[in-house]
């Protein structure tokens, strides 16, 4: 992704308004604020504003009269005895906003998460840009064989070359076709004078999920972890796997203690079933268990030996 | 909309099933239940389960022992109250779940109300069928030139014609290409057993909006009607209008009572601001008010002699 | 619990309406339909209505036209399936909803839960009974000296003694002054002429949170099950738990399938997190691991033996 | 309220810690920042955090890259748009966190409103302080006569004495015991050694909901106006209305422009329904119109009436 000149002015602008507040504020965090994260090929995060840090987990679970923390060892043991107990509260007392540029396939598995405030570039108002994501060559992957929902081996050759053409012609065309249908150029400029021009919010409908859109996305660090942790885990799409990994690193930035438990409790954890603890406790005892005798089916015991990397 | 034969087969076969139960009964919407109300050219709503109906209401508002109602003119008057007064917990007990089909722009507008139980068609996981909305000519409707999301004249002659035929081939031709893509045509057959095909997950990227999903949709009364109230709004997208208009007709058959309350409370209604009211005294004491000592904009002066159709 | 002669009047009013319906039915919950299940000494779980039932939720995650079902036993796989993988969506398809007695504390819990529906007895409006919950003596429990928020040993003897009659006495003379101060008696009937009665609103504030309140409380299996999974949990105090464990009993006869998987991989499962999980390689290939050399703290290291009961 | 000298010291302290941030700022509210504004006579509400202030709510519907501002006056206009068109999205860009200290009644009231994030003083934890709410004379209201839950005249004399005597004497009686239950003096002095103490999850159940609790609570502007526009309303009960005015002045202070929205287009406005703009209509034309020809019910009429002053 390459920044438009003005929006790096932009954000230039804005780094550049430095003001005194008596808020909590997360040096770590501000060194992110407005810059823009590059993702795939088009499109960024940026994080916009945000609200507390590590010290306001704490206050919020001792629920004392100002900050409540008494030394940093005991902060850390408690953020990470809370996040390992999943006592979500707390962790609802940071929040934190992102602008993010997102191709609207992505867009579409993103919204599923509904606790969170967004708002969204409208193309019943406005027009967008001629901006499509085309995958990179190493990311053309063939459906997988034995995971419906998952990606095999990348394609090469006049395979991957014939997909790669007809993404860009189909992308190139729906666009040219979305201009002639708007009769109005991307520049503003109008196609034929003596046409209306279709409404906007119709000429969209011709659009590919590929196309670029943008929003404010703001939530809270709760329920944003629990997004990361599905989103950044292998099974997610790899177009959205991306952002996750991107908010991650301004995660670290911002809360860097709720994040090294997040990653301990959460991103490495795994739940064991209680036929799993079962099948553990008869290991551990020095038992031979195997997929016959453990009591599990076939891709629970899979499930098992993946997460002890047997 | 036609339904398939086998859609048809499994709606009948839905519909034969009659078992009892003690739980509260709506016979009117039993009549709807699982019947397909077509909506745009492919669309459709249908009624999958309910709970609850007027007497659900008043018994939550009532919070008594049972069933809590007295004679029905109560029921209605108290209904009537709740509405008007927007206690909305007691229309939040009864819960309604809807199986849809849609084209993406569509959900994609309907997924910002964020208080409902969603399940949609996965195009990671399936391929999806080759239905596009084209819309009827005389929704074909050009771009407003007073307000930025609206619409204008509905487009005529040449350029109708050619802005039909426009969406037309490029929703024929992204699906062929989504076919070859995948590798693999839409009644599942391999098109070129040399090559790969490319993932589900990736493939779809390449078709537009306006390809129709489906999913089951849950929701409470209470944010049925505020979704409703938004999407049959005349500001509201026509794609998007049609379904709510439908989905009115459920409510209507479903919970007669409150659905009048609805009409006349919220539909029927119109918020005046403080400085509407102020215009309004001055008005019905038999002052000449117009917009220059009415104190309020242009704008606003417009939507309060708009509310009196003056 | 003893149910008043009209409350039983009217389960058995409610008990004798069948009526014929084409929606999904759980044969399990309809024998439990308006029930009251008694909890502690006055309070009771009763089953007011519910929407879905183990095939709801198989329908969603296929998102098929119509009841998406072809054998029970892949039913149940998918059930597991989701559950295991935290695919919380189609769980959300099923709904239920309660009319519960409880003690005003216990309500104080139970509201943290918010994605619910809940129309509760106003004491602003009603005047509220005389009931209290006082502990069985087998429940009388010290502070635990380990655990800032758990119970110790029972008390006995004189201590017991004591706190259950200064619980008594001050439940019944708090009562007697809401009296008082009302100016009226349980009955309705003014107890002195002379006197105006203080607000209802403000005449309960006298009142103890041991008092019951009753409210009307639906919800979706998906947060069902979370507010299950924490409530019915060893940690949970125990005058909840019991509304969780007579709710879990309706749970089970309501979708038996997703009952048992929630049983198999939230109840009786456990999460590891990465360091458990090191450590257990490392005990599973023959290594010596204790407390010292596990990279745990001391807790983290109990809470894992515990889970294996070691 | 007066604060103690160590919470006095603790927002010196907090309000002394001054640090440079590239957030947008509110100097409004970092006016207010930490400071308590009291509230009845032990209760406070704090602004401990925001995120935000009016330009935020500008940007977000502007989905513009950066500011989005352009001119003040565009701004305000911009907003007044949104507030009266219930355009409510933007205004959740904006959020706030407040310590609050409030009896337990209020409490149970303010957690109704389930879109907002809490962490509240835990009695099962902790020992509650010894503080009950004891109305003010001017607010010993008698029930009402006329609305079920409402007030009437103040209490006087005698029965106002009695009134206050009573609730004094329980209050400290039942502290009194809750200390005797948990065998602990609330200097944490043990009474007895040779009692164990009951549980403090047991023992607070004997303490009345007028004593006070305190909690985090953190919201998003728009679902804090909706909470304001009830809770502000002349029918909320006296006690909550007291902590929305306090709260109302702090958003004056943090989003001005949104603010003075709020009080035209909410506060101050009023819900005409279809038959009152009816006979609204008909009144303007000069029509003779009264509740018997106006067909609206004897309440409907009276509540129109009050709204127009008449």
């Amino acid at each position: 992704m390459a920044l438009q000149a003005e929006q790096q002015a932009e954000i230039d602008q804005q780094r550049s308004n430095q003001q005194p507040t008596l808020r909590v504020c997360s040096p770590g965090l501000e060194a992110y604020l407005y810059k823009a994260i590059p993702v795939l090929d088009h499109g960024f995060v940026r994080v916009i504003d945000y609200m507390g840090d590590d010290s306001a987990i704490v206050q919020a679970a001792r629920v004392s009269y100002g900050q409540g923390t008494k030394a940093v060892s005991n902060d850390a043991g408690l953020i990470r005895y809370l996040m390992r107990h999943r006592h979500s509260t707390p962790f609802e007392m940071c929040e934190i906003k992102y602008h993010i540029k997102l191709p609207v396939f992505v867009a579409r598995q993103w919204i599923r998460h509904r606790t969170a405030n967004v708002n969204e570039y409208s193309a019943r108002y406005s027009v967008l840009d001629r901006e499509f994501y085309i995958p990179h060559p190493d990311h053309l992957a063939a459906q997988s064989v034995i995971n419906n929902q998952g990606r095999g081996n990348v394609l090469e050759g006049a395979e991957a070359e014939a997909v790669l053409r007809m993404l860009k012609e189909d992308a190139t065309r729906s666009y040219d076709h979305y201009e002639a249908l708007l009769n109005t150029r991307q520049d503003g400029e109008t196609i034929d004078e003596d046409r209306a021009g279709l409404a906007r919010e119709l000429a969209r409908m011709n659009l590919p999920v590929n196309i670029y859109t943008q929003w404010y996305w703001k939530v809270d660090l709760h329920n944003l972890l629990h997004f990361l942790s599905l989103r950044a885990d292998p099974h997610a799409q790899y177009e959205i796997r991306v952002y996750a990994d991107a908010m991650i690193e301004t995660v670290k930035a911002w809360v860097p203690i709720a994040h090294q438990a997040f990653e301990d409790y959460r991103l490495g954890a795994f739940t064991f079933s209680k036929q799993m603890i079962d099948a553990m406790k008869r290991m551990v005892a020095g038992e031979e268990v195997n997929e016959g005798n453990s009591g599990m089916t076939k891709r629970e015991w899979r499930e098992m030996m993946a997460a002890l990397d047997q």
